[in-house]
């Protein structure tokens, strides 16, 4: 079995040291004060659940899964009594408003906190997981009355919601949705169509689930432009609070899936179902991409996560499986070395921790933005920091969950054949992984979102480079040249290869498409060695000070690692981004097979 | 769905004109003529079998998976009435000697009608794969009365085999296998143990089951140079062919995997079990390679083989599926353009079938050396054929699997949502895939068997390079070039960082360790690169005298797609072999986390 136990030393170790969230936290004016001990004080109670309440499920959940009958969602053994003591924790308001009940705190906490559900328990961290979106999207989209029916409710977590999206034709291409609204006459719509893919559409783990759900008014445009947004609850609130009807939605039957057995993945059927537009008509896309970028990050952060307990469950597997004479005998008293001691264990070992901790700052460097985009009130600031989040959302969800695919199968490969054994826990984590690539945007959506719009169109890759380059300026000390030379060439090389795939986009349709993925790897493998420069520096500032803590030194080699072996991935990835999109569209759609 | 069509063009194409199997199979003694249109004839048969009988049961053969009650296993439901049918067919007795009740045809001949059994239903196959190394083993090893008394019964496939290696401790690491057999005074031993993950260890296919089973005699030597290998029945079989008493040789209980769920992966226990040496005393290793450089093929057979039905059900669906605009319109009328048209699908499927038909050339050139060294009476060409196989083992092995696995992870990507959930079948393809990497030696024991045996101790990539050049140099039209350039260049640069990491492997002893894995890859892909140039002149010579099969068109651009988009990711792999092993082993075993 692989125990994960929360890596409080890195998240601390990037929140402070790297990403100095203290004195970032005093800037965020509406924002609850987090001195620093109080700050691991949540951070160690949010492990302590985890560890003990959470991981002990999730192996469970995998083995039961969500079972349906008529029309009902049961969630496996222990789910339900691990998220009452969650929500009578408090912890879904932690960052809410303190009117509507919450504590205020920064939202990037909330989500460090999200990190260990996730890694602990990916199936069951689904159901937290849709209360970020749709609580920001209700802040910003709801009417006060709305705001106060409902935000409470998912705050104190007694009800749960969802995001309803995907219909069985339109998964990706939104213009073809074809859900129904239609006006009641009494301010209500009546909803009808049906819904795939709603992760948490139905469970038995609250009174009420709140759904939002993307639909048609009659008359609306075709296409993108004729979409709105509705709150579909699964009970009606009167207007007092208490439940009115049944509402006329229902879960027609849940998916067989690869992984997340324990995370219920709905048919929701809308017959008629009594639903209210939420912000403006026609505007539902809008209101939507606010859920949706920050799911975005959500799943960036779960494709780490995994990484992080498939490395644990790794690392110790290879600390105690005697197997071989490693070159160098390390345990020349036992029959064999344990597998650590062998050089190609230790690569996938180094990879998988160098693409955690490095989705890690990554990712947290997104929260930080998106603290200052929800709760400065800088404008200079907000704008900088909603351009970084524009353009590094695609680059953390696409790279981090490609990356977190290939580390979760390098858990496998470790245990050999015990990997591929239900047992290890291993392959569980493999098959949970598998997801984060698919939802919320296939990998080449974010390819084409980051090099087509954000890059290209938006310019905003010339507008976050200077900030690399400035930390390349600070740090003139010659312990950081193995960092900095190949960290100025790759972005150079970023900036050449951007240009040049834009001029040659003015005449070949299809160059963004051909590029779309190579650019979007490209710009992860860069982005982290950014970060990887960060923690080494940091780093070899600690150790020229004179501290003697190992985890400076281990850092600093991971740093080294990333540098060496992981970032020349980019010199295959800038050759394929060279090249013409001719060779793809080469062959006709009919003629791949004879 | 995913449907499975047996892709008898490209087979044929594979060994009629790139590999010339006919003329090959002439200059073969005591083995049977086949002329082409009798070999048409067969592959024509095995495809309908495995479209009608075993395509039909692998979805139902994934959800049902093995039932272990009791000691017995049964199969899943159509699993027993398809082995029936197929022994009855005389599949199995393909390759046999006519003496031992065989057809006496090419071994190559049933690893090709094996590729198909493994892309429509790869658990199911693996009852069939054991037969293949079970019978080489025995017809090199067993003495005649071994030989008279089971091969018959397996060519009949009446009994089932399997070969038991694996213990709890000891995977990899032959040399901590503790199995004992002792001698019973009567010629026979008896035989005690645990062995695990054994395939078809116990089913319900056959009357019994033939396990072949490493153990020590007492006093053998320790280490790898005490073992020995030993027959052990079900079923004791008296000398006349008869049951003798139900063995003491039960299954313990079966493994729950990621996939291949209808294969019985069996903990064994042997419990004073009967059993019969096979081959000499503390042998038993040399003759276990025997059958173990057999399964090695087998497997990269099953890799390619499920990246082809991968690729089968992703064409389909990206034919079929529409969703947004491409950036060439290729369906005005529809409301989206099918997804074969957007570049990035592209990518994906022609990454695909690239690795699928690469995978077959050069598990097919492999069978051909199988071929010359199971029945050619030239010394000289026997030899070659064994060097050959040799260094290419490994290779097929380790790089099909790994291609593999992104090949149907890729099949995956392609469905989108759709690809996660058990319904589409493809998440299935990349659960029973994962395996490939693990069994028969995982891909880093691959990477050191290529490196560090083959290429640096025997110096087989010297004597297989001329091979590559004397290709080079016989096609000389201009319309190569594209071809002969780059792979020219890579021979170069193969041939010049095995003689580097030789040098360095002098003065550090983790070196080759350290590049096993990605030497493995890059020879992988030069390897490919040498038979997509193949494919390719033979392509070109078609259109150049006059043909108009679209077919050769659609080769040619593939290989194209190869060497323009596959080939470059050496650049990664070259770059990572000039590494020093010394970044991977900086940090202490006990410092990766804090």
């Amino acid at each position: 079995m692989s125990d994960y136990k929360a890596p409080l030393r890195d998240i601390e170790f990037t929140i402070k040291e790297l990403l100095d969230f203290i004195p970032h936290y005093q800037q965020l004016p509406s924002v609850e004060e987090v001195p620093e001990d109080t700050l691991s004080a949540i951070l160690k109670e949010a492990a302590k659940f985890c560890e003990n309440r959470l991981v002990p499920i999730n192996r469970i959940g995998d083995e039961v899964g969500c079972q349906w009958r008529d029309g009902e969602v049961t969630t496996p053994p222990g789910f339900k009594e691990a998220f009452k003591e969650f929500a009578a924790g408090g912890w879904v308001s932690l960052a809410e408003d303190p009117e509507h009940g919450g504590q205020g705190l920064p939202f990037s906490l909330v989500m460090v906190v999200f990190e260990m559900l996730a890694s602990s328990n990916m199936a069951w961290s689904l159901y937290i997981a849709n209360y970020y979106g749709t609580l920001i999207t209700l802040e910003k989209y709801a009417t006060e009355e709305q705001k106060s029916l409902y935000i409470p409710k998912l705050v104190s977590a007694e009800w749960n919601s969802t995001m309803c999206l995907t219909e069985p034709h339109c998964g990706s291409d939104l213009g073809l949705l074809r859900t129904k609204a239609e006006p009641n006459g009494d301010g209500s719509y009546a909803l009808n169509g049906t819904k795939i893919f709603i992760t948490s559409g139905d469970h038995d783990l609250t009174d009420n689930i709140i759904h939002l759900v993307l639909a048609r008014l009659p008359n609306a445009p075709e296409g993108t432009r004729g979409i709105s947004l509705f709150i579909v609850p699964k009970f009606n609130v009167n207007s007092d609070g208490s439940f009115g009807e049944r509402n006329s939605v229902s879960c027609g039957s849940i998916e067989e899936k690869m992984g997340i057995h324990g995370s219920s993945t709905c048919t929701m059927n809308f017959e008629g179902a009594t639903g209210y537009l939420l912000g403006s008509e026609h505007k539902g896309l809008t209101a939507m991409f606010t859920y949706m970028n920050e799911s975005r990050i959500t799943t960036a952060i779960q494709a780490y996560a995994l990484g992080e307990t498939s490395f644990q469950g790794a690392l110790s597997y290879a600390q105690e499986r005697l197997q071989m004479r490693a070159p160098e005998r390390t345990h020349p008293d036992q029959q064999a070395d344990p597998i650590i001691s062998h050089p190609d264990v230790r690569r996938m070992l180094l990879t998988q921790k160098a693409f955690t901790e490095g989705g890690r700052m990554l990712s947290y460097y997104c929260l930080k933005q998106m603290d200052i985009t929800l709760k400065s009130d800088d404008p200079a600031a907000k704008q900088q920091a909603e351009q970084r989040l524009a353009f590094l959302t695609p680059v953390a969800k696409g790279f981090n969950s490609e990356v977190g695919i290939e580390s979760t199968s390098m858990g496998v490969q470790m245990f050999g054949g015990h990997g591929y054994i239900a047992e290890s826990g291993m392959e569980q984590h493999s098959r949970d992984q598998r997801i984060t690539a698919l939802y919320e945007g296939v990998t080449a959506i974010q390819g084409l979102d980051l090099l087509g719009r954000k890059a290209l169109s938006m310019g905003l890759l010339e507008s976050f480079l200077p900030e690399i380059e400035l930390f390349i300026e600070q740090q003139q000390v010659e312990e950081m040249a193995e960092f900095n030379l190949p960290l100025q060439a790759a972005i150079s090389e970023w900036l050449q290869i951007t240009a040049d795939i834009g001029q040659r986009a003015k005449t070949d349709v299809n160059q963004v498409g051909a590029c779309a993925y190579d650019y979007l790897m490209y710009a992860g493998y860069v982005t982290l060695a950014y970060f990887w420069a960060q923690a080494a520096a940091v780093s070899l500032q600690q150790l020229s000070d004179g501290s003697d803590d190992k985890f400076y030194n281990t850092k600093l080699e991971t740093a080294r690692f990333y540098f060496r072996r992981l970032l020349p991935r980019t010199q295959t990835h800038i050759s394929l981004l060279r090249e013409s999109s001719e060779n793809l569209l080469s062959i006709g759609s009919d003629e791949f097979t004879f």
